[in-house]
């Protein structure tokens, strides 16, 4: 009965439906453009008119497993046979076993997963429980980075449930190493990040370190660039954290669950935090959810302590079948190391070939299936390229079938992990002749 | 695969692996006993060893069309075959449905629907258009709401996303009409309105009518007490608004879609609100979702505008699919009816019959199937019961097999909106039989 199956649908019937109605975010309402999306498959989406885009957006870079991997619908479907939804006070099987799939995968202090419906309340509720946990108020983030979109509602609750959530003071924003683009004068690896410790040791002096709850970083900043952390970076936050009592929180909402080749971004780091946000591929966004994994230490803290925050939500059934569904599959097809392997067989060289072509590319990085092109008019100035110039080369990218993720000057290259050795080769084709016409 | 289908299960299995794993909200941890739901439909739901219990807790008051109703569970099969998740930037035939079906039932004022994940988004979206509509900061809601549970993630956040959501001042609250413990010493529901209005009048004068962007009201506060405005309220803060240009929301994500026996509670008073938010009963919380309906006005404020919002699972399709299924069902089913019958014909009656039963009922209140009984120890100072009698009469209720909410001293009687006459006779022969139990 839904009409998504009625009627022969043209792609400009559901664009002119779609702006009617819907609302959409990031966006002037009169400049919409949407592409309408029928369906989809692994690593390929389709409009309905029968065109088809290799989905090297992965969405929101979320579709980690590929669209409409048959073991998920197949548990979502099951649990939709039994219970949709429950309230989070009531014990539900499928959603314990979802936590402990997701503990599994986990650094082993880790201790009980609290649910939400995504990213951004995943960040929210980590930073209440740090600030809880610490009686502090401050929290240190940095300011090429994006932690959600939320802000205000609990401030404007009137009943009990502000009180010990209302902070009117306390973020606190640092410069991150960004070797491209340094913020600290420096040239080497080694360098950029032991002046970036230094940068933050010196805020943390600053701030006054007994009023600074937590520091909430990104292990590899996602839409801000794929920045990946120079060695021996994450380890000094941690040992800057351990020497003033400060809750490290990691946020892995995009870099978790396979789309750095690892399980989460930080095994790659010799690395433990006390929090760890999650959402996107820990389901790969086949029903909305998120959270925050607890370690041992800071999950005590509310043994005896009521933990003021929750939502109706949290988790949900579906969600928790997905999830239990999606890590099964991981686990059976390899898919993180299928990650790891296109990482360094097929998209590190494919890329840097391109790079060697094409004067415009300024630096290839990443890892997994999480790589960014940064684009600039002169490889000496690294002055970015403009936003015509990106416009021009999404058109491009488009025309030749590959839906793209592109912000500000650069082109994220974020497949799903399951992406075939194939593919890349279609995709880095299309990249190379979208890059020579718009060139 | 779904491990909920493997060996017969105890509630005793299923409880402490919850505890074991999942962290719960609004609690301290080891005072957890979570009753272990395994099953539903319509108004009941069921344990792992074959309990059964009337739900008139609807959850969290969120499944308002009941459990399980095949139509929603067909609708969402049917999307989990064609597209699971798509990024909200593009267009979506099954999410422009969704918003225009919202919209046929929403005051022909409005204009376009912004989906979240929930309420407290929905909340967070809803203030953030009102301050950007209106180029001011402050917020007033009431003392006794509750509209949420975040206020952090984008003042963390680093990036330019930041800067138009950094709020750093502007909630302020106020009281709302409360006869029955009134703040104004009022004694009849024109005093209390007259009163509440003058209250809320000054209070606007006072914190300076040119730096308020929004009125945020729940248009029946719920979790704080099912608090029917008395006559001419919500009237009276429409003409406030109107005289100082400050955006009037009204949150329905509790009181919307049927609760009261209307498609939306405002439906029963002279009152256009500017923004809608809506979660809950919108899909019965069967895919998690929220929402903004925006009015023509503000729409037209980010035609050429950018609005800084957005998440990525904004417009989910399954969430989308369900909505439109939901939607549909309510119409041909007479769902809303049925609510608004239920509740003049047989919880009004039947629970101010209970009242007169027993001395500790201070007052009976509600609409559709949204009611409060308030227990006092003594009718003449009204003081509340205490905790320990509430958790006395819990216990009881579960004994008898019915699924409570309580909130306070108070026990709301919410079951879905689907609930029938035979059901409410049986629920109310348990309030009696429980309250009788515990006096």
């Amino acid at each position: 009965m839904s009409p998504t199956r009625t009627a022969p649908l043209t792609n400009t019937d559901v664009a002119a439906l779609d702006t009617a109605h819907v609302f959409h975010s990031w966006s002037a309402q009169k400049t919409l453009n949407p592409l309408a999306l029928a369906g989809g498959s692994g690593s390929t989406v389709w409009d309905h008119e029968g065109r088809t885009y290799l989905d090297f957006s992965s969405q929101l870079v979320n579709t980690n497993i590929g669209h409409q991997h048959p073991r998920l619908i197949g548990a979502i479907k099951e649990q939709l046979d039994i219970l949709t939804t429950v309230a989070p006070s009531h014990a539900n099987h499928t959603r314990a076993v979802a936590a402990q799939k997701i503990l599994s995968h986990a650094p082993s202090t880790m201790d009980k997963v609290f649910f939400t419906n995504g990213g951004a309340d995943a960040n929210e509720n980590a930073i209440r429980m740090a600030r809880l946990h610490t009686g502090r108020d401050k929290v240190i983030s940095r300011y090429r980075s994006y932690h959600g979109n939320t802000g205000a509602a609990i401030v404007a609750t009137g009943d009990w449930r502000r009180i010990p959530n209302e902070y009117s003071r306390g973020h606190v924003h640092v410069f991150g190493p960004y070797l491209y683009r340094s913020e600290f004068w420096a040239e080497t690896p080694e360098q950029e990040a032991e002046r970036a410790l230094q940068h933050l040791r010196r805020t943390v002096e600053l701030e006054g370190p007994q009023s600074i709850a937590a520091m909430l970083l990104e292990t590899v900043p996602g839409t801000a660039g794929i920045l990946l952390p120079p060695p021996g970076y994450l380890e000094g936050v941690r040992a800057l954290c351990d020497q003033h009592g400060i809750v490290l929180i990691l946020d892995e909402v995009m870099a978790g669950f396979g789309r750095t080749g690892d399980w989460f971004a930080l095994d790659a780091f010799n690395v433990r935090p006390d929090l760890i946000t999650f959402a996107k591929g820990v389901n790969s966004g086949y029903v909305p959810v998120g959270g925050v994994i607890i370690s041992e230490e800071i999950s005590a803290t509310f043994n005896d302590r009521v933990f003021p925050g929750g939502l109706t939500y949290s988790g949900h059934p579906l969600a928790a079948a997905s999830v239990v569904a999606s890590i099964e599959a991981f686990e059976q097809e390899n898919i993180v190391e299928n990650a790891a392997r296109i990482g360094a067989d097929h998209l590190e060289p494919g890329l840097k070939a391109l790079a060697a072509r094409h004067e415009f590319i300024g630096e290839v990085r990443g890892r997994g299936v999480f790589w960014a092109l940064e684009l600039v008019e002169d490889r000496t100035t690294r002055k970015p390229v403009n936003a015509g110039f990106m416009g021009k080369l999404k058109t491009e990218l488009l025309n030749r079938g590959l839906l793209p993720f592109i912000a500000d000057n650069r082109v994220h290259v974020v497949p799903p992990a399951v992406v075939t050795p194939e593919e890349v080769r279609q995709a880095l084709a299309i990249y190379d002749d979208a890059l020579t016409a718009v060139s």
